[in-house]
This record gives structure tokens, C-alpha cells and sequence, in this order.
């Protein structure tokens, strides 16, 4: 989070910086990355394509990159604009950005890269940043900063007010101050406010409230943006085993955390596979994007064979009765349709805590019964559509409307029924199996359930009309 | 945002407060509600089906709603509380509300209703929800609270402080101040650290940055929750068109917002319409399940049908070349899963600003290679399955392997490309035209592309079969 001085009037639009970036102007575009808030000039960026994103990064001055910019770049930017600078404005560089940022880099580039890296920084920062480098990047710990505002219980509000305003430009959130005991223990928080407004004397161990809300180091990062939002909290403490304080969470990271878990539920839900990673839509190459998909679609295609198989196998039902093709697609499809909307429904409702593990019998029992009304619903309506509106030139020999009516109506009662069934079901079992229940969404559920819908649809067909 | 002195240690256990309510236990059930976070409770209820909550509500002494736990709990649920109270308590708990949570409820209650209990509010509250009430529900100005810092231009830093000491419990975001001229307008913002390490005799006005960033107050609430995720702020003041400062939205609202849109995307992604309203997924009854779902769930199946015609028509090609039937449902499933996939990824780069208006050529070209490429990689697997792994005995007379295997083959491609061009086309369509681009998605682009799946593998085997 950007807390220095550097002051933005109304943004520009990003529109018109894309159309600066693409206009070859190079003062244009240097003034207008100059001018522009830095999340505009990233968004912008992420509009470009690589070739001519690397040909900004290039023109642009290193100065422009000592500023708050750093911070809102993607770290392979970073990287690529670093690759071409001398050795001292590296440093330059990598001395602008938060420990955060400056972390995500870090374990962005090269294992040789790395110590050169490292090398570079001030002694204190070598220090922090490879403590920080320790954790896994997807916890708590890989997301903290060290940069908050941390007193002693035993200082007065006048010598915390001294230490706070040394470091009033490098800390991230002074709105909330953490009051730690001997060995850093997490002891509470004080608010600046409750300083600049308390007695100069005071101990700020007994004006601090004892709220030791935090989270462990090795936790997973969706855990600490969940707490953050459950709580409506600025900064989230992150400790160790011990409760000694590691660093801070802050809310504009829980929402970057959130915003990544939705893209790849999302995903997910659509069957695209592998990390996103930070590159934007326009960003990834053609074959990035076919890599991403090709895994399911391939899966998919091979399950469906499968559907393919079994009309194989009612050959006979189907010559005789030819008039049953019409509805094999639409009761195929329902089944689809009605899984995914169950499948999306239970993984939402998990992601927004709505269903605790105990939650099982409860929510399938609910999602039967939504099963049963929607497929009774549907096979009504087209039993009433067959019988009163199908053109009798598609009927064969011997066929009779009321027993199509009766085939595709009890057909799509079952088939709703058992897909919503699966699609509720299969995502509870997977999270009790400890795997992303997002995984087991749409496409699968889907193929699933197109293979049980031909063989219900067919089955029901053969025995009915053989007892016709 | 609470930033009252209530305290939170550590919090329980969502489970064991579930746990708690759920026992029965009066004496347990209110302790718990009391020592639990207002956030773990508010989960808690939310997992209790309707006649549950009710009688938890009812339970909870009414001195417990005057507290944190009000700006928690839903609109409803504080409604139906506030229906078993007597007058004098309901004015205490209005009272305890900030004004952005008791607009909503004010929003929720009933026409009758709402002149009543605005009748309760002490005088300064009913001038500020009055005004509050005139801004629609998802808009800037319907979401904002006026409780915010907010200092003269001519005020010194000493005369500053006193003003903020005095309202510190009911601001919600102290650390930024906003300053302004003549007639409310908005100059810029001063932090509280600058005042409380500034001199104290110095103007605000010359001690404020001139950031005048802001978004007008009938904008949409997504444009103000995006502004706050790129920008990294902790409030975005609101402004009439005059830009005089009418009140912030912080970065808890802008989280709130986040879930809200990711929610209705992933729903409008499956086939689910309508509005979600405040109630958890256990909340939602079983019939208000099915209604909305059902809606598209009927328009679906309907359009399925078209498939079932189409195969229909082409009896004579299916009845010859039987075999042909085992590769339908492949060929069919194969568009819908790649439309899909790109039907997501348009539509969630969208809603990240990866792709600004004028992108539509260069999207559709990049789809488009990447069907391609789809398309034919799963061609070339499948017509090498054919090949060399189907069975003899599927064959019918005169079908011949490396047939069948071009007829699969070529119309994979074909539909692949055609699916994932629908698929990225139809969102950026809907956005130019003004629709939300995730209506268009997933369940009805997939029943499109299988329309058009079958006509092209029909289209393409009588054709082949025909030139035998």
C-alpha cells in the first residue's frame, strides 16, 4: 500500500493512457506515466501485448521506477526492467519497493538470480527479506509485511509517538499500532488516535486493548482474507507458535487474495486448469491459453464417449423408435444444466462460509428435494408440449403420444433428480477428501451426468415400449 | 466498520458457536453470543434454518443488539427483532446502528414501516437517512456512510485535533481526513499522523495533499470498489456533481461489493437468475431454490430440443452409418466445454479491466487461433483413436475406419473453432449492447454450440458417406 507522499488529483482515464502507451510519442508516454496514479499505469500495461509492454518498460527512465510505480508492477515487469539497468540503480530500484513486493519478486526469478538479488539490498533488508523468503508463497507468512507500526508495553505515549513518527513514511497501516511484550509477544493493539489523544505519561501497556486476534504464519492466505472480511479489519497480526509477531496482513491484500481465489474458482467451474500466474488475459500467448485448456477438453471429450457407447448399445430401441431422438438431447442436457447449477450453488456457498463440514445429509436432502420439484416441474411442462403440440409426420409406425409423453416426462423427473443429486454431492465430497471442490464442478459433473441421462432416457424407453 | 472499544481475544470457533445455538441451552446460548466476534455470530445464524434463527433472535436479550452484533446481522434478521421489541428499546438499537448498516435496514423494511422507525431516530440521525434513503441501492451514494473525518481548510492542526478527539468513537476511518473549503468542497486529505506529528499551529489547509480522488455519488458501487482495489485505499470519498464531499465508502464496503459481484457472476455463469438477496444458501428455502433456477433450466431444455430435430432430420445419414452415434455426444460435449472456457475467461478478464471496449477484433482473432489449435489437437487424438482402437465389430457394412475417423476428425475442428469464437463473441456482444456479459454465458452458449455441433457432423458425414 502506497503511503508516501506522492499525491494523485483525479485519475486519467485508462483508455486514454492505453491510447498514449500504443502512440510511439516517447515524451507523451514518459509524461503520462508521470502523471498518471500507478494502478492506472499498471491496468494500462496489462492492456498491452508482451512485445509492446517491454518496449514501454525500456523507454521508460529508471527514476520513474524509484517511485511508488514499483510497487504496483507485475514482478516479471520488474524483473525484465532490471535485467536492464546498471548494477546501482538496481539497488535503486529494489530499495523502493515494500518488503511485500519486493518478497513476490524474490521468489519470481531465478534461483542464481536470486543472491544477486539479495545482494544488492541494504543490510537491513537483506535481512527481513530472506526471513521472509522462508514461507510458502501461498500462506500467511508469504503474503505478510514487516512494515508496522510495533511498540513496547513499557514506552510511554510520548516515546511511542517519538518511535512512530521515525517511521511514519515506511510503515504500511499507522491506523492500527500492535503493543508487543519481551520477546515480541503479541500483546494487543492501540489505535494512533487513543495516542494522540491519550495522557503523554501513560504506559501504552495500559492503553492498549488485549485483542490478540491474529493468525498463524503457516496458515493458508484465503484463511487470513476471510478474517479480514469477517471482522472488518485494516491489518490482520501474523504470528508464530510462540504468539511473537511476524508481521501484518492488510486489507487491500485480502482483497487481492479474494479476487485471485474468485478467478479461479471461476475457472475452475469452467474446467481450465493450471495457475493463472499474474499474466492478464492479453498478456498470456496463444499457446499459453491452448495449454490451460487442452487438458479438459481432452478428458472431457473421452468421457463423452461414453454417452456415445451407450446409444451405441440401445441401437435397436432407437431404429425402432426414431421419433426418441428428438428428446434425447433436451433430456441429456437438463441433467448438465440442473448438476452445474447445484455444483455452483454448494462450491459458493463454501467459499462464503455458508456450509460447515457437518452440513452433509442437510444439503443433500435440500438439493433432492430442489431436484425433485425442478424435474417434475420440467417433465410436466413437455409431456403437456408432447402431447399437444407434436406434429404426428414424426411419429413412426406404432408410436403412441402418450407413451413418448410418459418416456421423456418420468426420463427428465429422473435425470434432474440424480444430476442435481451428483452436483450437490460430488464438491461435499471432495472438500471432506481435503481437494479443491471447484475441481469436480461443471464440465465433469456435466459429462457425468450426460452418460446417466442416455442410459435412463433409453432404459425407461426400452421398457416401455416393449410392454406396449 | 466498528471501531468501537469492544474487544475480541481470540475468536471462537465458528463450529462450536453452530454448536452452541443450536443446544438449546438459553443460559449458553446467550454467554456465547456474547463473548463470541459479532462476525463468528452473524456466520453462525447464518448456518440455521429460518425457524432456528427466529428463536435465537427472540432469545438474545435486547441489550445485546445495542452492541457491535447490530452492524453484523442481516437487515431481515434486525427487523424481525426489532418487531418484538417495545418502542424505547427499538430507538436504542436504531441508535447503535451506523448509518450505513440502519440505511439498509430502512431500505429492506416496508413502506408503512419505514416513516415509523424513522420517527425514532433522534433528530440528527433522521436528517442523515433521509438524505441517505434518496441514493438507489447499488450506487455510490446508497452504499456510503457519513461518518468520516472531516476538517475545515482554515482550521489549524491544534483546532483540528479537538474537532477529531471529539467524534473518534464515531468516525469509521480516522486515518484519513478529508479537508474542505467553502461549501463542503472537496480540496484534499491530511492523515492523522500529519496532525499529530504536525506543528500545531499551522493551517490544515497548507499541511493537506490536493488528492481530490473521488467518485460521483449515482456512480455504480463496482466502479467505487474497483477504484478502492487499485488504488490500495482505505475510503473513497463521495461527491455531488458540485464536488462537495457527501461521504465515504471504506474498504470493508468494497470488499462486501467484491463478493457480491463474484457471487452473481459465478451464478449467471451456471444458469441461476434473479437476486440472491442477503440469504445464505441454508436460509433459502426450497422453493425459493427451484424459482431461480428453474426459469432457465425450462428455456434450456426447450432450445435443446433443436438439437434433438436436427438429429432428427438426418435419420436416414444415422440409420445407414450407425457407428456415427458413438462419436455424437463427443462431438456435441467438445463445443460446449471449449465455449465455455472461453466464455469464462472473456467474461472474468472483463470484470478484472483486463479488456477495455475497443478489444473486440483482437480477442475474436485470438480465440480463434487458440479454437484452432484446440480444435485440431483433439481432432488428431481422436481420428488416431478411431484409427487404430475401435473395434471391428461396431463397424456396420460398408463403413469404413479411415471415414469415420476424417468425419470425427474435421468436424472436432470445426466445432471447436465455431464454439470458442460464440463463446468469446457473445460476451463482448453483450457488453456493447449494455447487457451484463455473464447472462450470456456458459448453459446458453453451450445449448447454441450443440445445435450447431450436430449440424455440422451431420452436414459433414452425409457428405463424406455420400462421396464413397
Amino acid at each position: 500500500m502506497p503511503d508516501s507522499a506522492t499525491v494523485y488529483p483525479q485519475p486519467l482515464d485508462v483508455e486514454t493512457i492505453v491510447e498514449v502507451l500504443e502512440s510511439d510519442d516517447e515524451a507523451r508516454i514518459v509524461d503520462v506515466c508521470k502523471r498518471a496514479h500507478p494502478g492506472d499505469v499498471e491496468e494500462a500495461l496489462e492492456r498491452l501485448d508482451d512485445g509492446e509492454r517491454e518496449a514501454i518498460l525500456h523507454m521508460l527512465p529508471s527514476d520513474l521506477f524509484m517511485s511508488d510505480l514499483i510497487n504496483y508492477l507485475d514482478a516479471g515487469d520488474v524483473e525484465k526492467k532490471l535485467q536492464t539497468l546498471p548494477e546501482t540503480e538496481q539497488a535503486e530500484v529494489l530499495d523502493a519497493m515494500d518488503d511485500d513486493e519486493l518478497v513476490d519478486l524474490l521468489q519470481e526469478v531465478s534461483d542464481e538470480q536470486r543472491p544477486q538479488l539479495i545482494e544488492l539490498l541494504p543490510e537491513k533488508k537483506q535481512a527481513v527479506s530472506e526471513e521472509l523468503l522462508q514461507f510458502e508463497e501461498e500462506t500467511a507468512g508469504g503474503r505478510m509485511t514487516t512494515a508496522m507500526g510495533k511498540i513496547h508495553e513499557s514506552c510511554t505515549v510520548a516515546e511511542a509517538l517519538a518511535i512512530l513518527e521515525k517511521m511514519k513514511e515506511e510503515t504500511e497501516v499507522l491506523s492500527r499500532i500492535f503493543v508487543v511484550g519481551d520477546n515480541d509477544q503479541l500483546i494487543g493493539k492501540i489505535r494512533l488516535r487513543d495516542l494522540a489523544f491519550g495522557e503523554k505519561t501513560a504506559l501504552v501497556g495500559n492503553l492498549a486493548d488485549d485483542d490478540q486476534m491474529s493468525i498463524q504464519v503457516g496458515a493458508d492466505q484465503e484463511e487470513a482474507a476471510n478474517m479480514i472480511a469477517r471482522y472488518d479489519l485494516v491489518a490482520l497480526p501474523v504470528v508464530d507458535a510462540e504468539g511473537r509477531l511476524l508481521g501484518v496482513i492488510t486489507h487491500d491484500d485480502a482483497m487481492e487474495i479474494f479476487e485471485e481465489e474468485a478467478t479461479e474458482d471461476m475457472e475452475m467451474i469452467s474446467g481450465i486448469g493450471g495457475e493463472r500466474g499474474e499474466l492478464s488475459y492479453l498478456q498470456t500467448s496463444v499457446f499459453g491459453h491452448v495449454k490451460r485448456r487442452f487438458g479438459w477438453v481432452l478428458v472431457l471429450a473421452f468421457l463423452a464417449l461414453a454417452s456415445g457407447v451407450v446409444m451405441h448399445m440401445y441401437e435397436n430401441v432407437l431404429k425402432a423408435y426414431y421419433v426418441l431422438v428428438i428428446y434425447l438431447p433436451m433430456v441429456v442436457a437438463a441433467g448438465g444444466n440442473t448438476g452445474g447449477q447445484a455444483a455452483t450453488m454448494i462450491i459458493r456457498a463454501m467459499s462464503l462460509g455458508e456450509l460447515g463440514p457437518g452440513e452433509f445429509t442437510r444439503v443433500v436432502f435440500k438439493e433432492m428435494r430442489v431436484g425433485m420439484i425442478l424435474g417434475a416441474l420440467l417433465g410436466v411442462c413437455v409431456a403437456v408440449q408432447i402431447q399437444f403440440l407434436l406434429p404426428q409426420s414424426v411419429l413412426g409406425e406404432g408410436d403412441s403420444l402418450i407413451r413418448i409423453a410418459a418416456v421423456v416426462g418420468i426420463s427428465l423427473l429422473a435425470q434432474v433428480t440424480t444430476s442435481t443429486l451428483i452436483g450437490a454431492a460430488l464438491p461435499l465430497i471432495a472438500r471432506a477428501a481435503k481437494l479443491d471442490p471447484a475441481v469436480v464442478a461443471s464440465p465433469a459433473i456435466t459429462t457425468l451426468v450426460d452418460v446417466s441421462g442416455s442410459i435412463i432416457y433409453f432404459a425407461l424407453a426400452s421398457a416401455l415400449m416393449a410392454s406396449g
